[in-house]
């Protein structure tokens, strides 16, 4: 869901997924999926916002969303149209951007009058909202929800938490790519695995 | 475990517990609490330390800790004690303070020249050690972990997730208080529910 130019799509198929369904609401971005896509046979792109999603009961062994969910306004009703179209035992496994990373809103350090970073700022962590950042100089509107409602929502549903991991970077990479260090500061990401009970 | 001044004891005698045993590291605190004891024969207290607790396999159905596992450095040890000590179907019921709230160290808001809070600094949020900071004018040593490390830690140890639960206060306490708006503003503490599958 929101997979974009479909590289988790790919992987699947890569891995031996028999039939992969990859889905975004950007008809720009599907197309390069199309025109990358080595297995026509197994991947089926569809231009559909997560929102919108609506397959058969059961049909899925796995749902994946990558950064994709923190523009979705309403979490809990996506849970339950996945937990409906998962196999028993079935996967939904995601990332998001992390309740610290979107909290405040503006997505950027609080930095001294030399702009060294201070710290990371939280703030209006409970005001579950819309939230006006840019992303690749585009103006784009991401939903803010605490990590309450993300578990509550899974929980409800019926899945079951497997895992939660707040991503930190390779070690050998905290020299190599610059400001790598302060991702080590503040959870810039959170990724999920819940089960169908 | 770390049950102070044995309130929780109390409500557990009062609902109906047949038998409740509740630790705690302050011999002082004990001491209050024994004398508050109007269940001797349900409610039996030991001075230990949460690190040292040492009970017979199956021998509880609840266990029950408030604000307290964040002076503990070893969570991951403390789960899988906890796990052997509880029945089938168990429950593990704890309060933390919320990993946004012990990363940076100071515990306090970044504030204007004037005073006013401007937001709440997160730093050091990887970095899983020891937090020197102030309680009730005392110097006391908390241990930040991330909520990856908690999670993980139950998981691991065998525990599934029930609840996990960020509290805000009531409605009705946000203008009656002065300062209480202000725990909207960031997480303050975490409520988690695990249980022994």
């Amino acid at each position: 869901m929101g997979g974009g130019y479909g590289w988790h799509c790919l992987y699947a198929a890569e891995h031996g997924a028999r039939k992969v369904i990859g889905t975004d609401i950007s008809q720009k971005m599907l197309k390069v999926a199309k025109e990358k896509n080595c297995f026509p046979d197994i991947i089926e792109y569809r231009q559909q916002a997560i929102e919108d999603i609506q397959f058969a009961n059961a049909s899925f062994d796995l749902v994946v969303s990558s950064l994709a969910l923190h523009y979705v306004a309403d979490f809990a009703q996506i849970c339950h149209k996945i937990y409906a179209c998962l196999t028993e035992k079935g996967q939904f496994i995601f990332s998001i951007e992390h309740p610290v990373f979107t909290a405040h809103g503006s997505q950027d350090w609080c930095c001294d009058s030399s702009g060294a970073k201070l710290h990371w700022p939280v703030d209006n962590y409970f005001n579950e909202s819309a939230r006006q950042t840019e992303f690749l100089g585009h103006k784009v509107t991401k939903y803010h929800k605490t990590l309450t409602t993300y578990l509550t929502s899974l929980l409800t549903a019926g899945f079951s938490i497997e895992r939660l991991i707040e991503p930190q970077p390779a070690d050998y990479l905290l020299d190599k790519i610059d400001g790598m260090r302060d991702e080590l500061r503040r959870p810039m990401m959170l990724l999920v695995v819940a089960e169908k009970a």
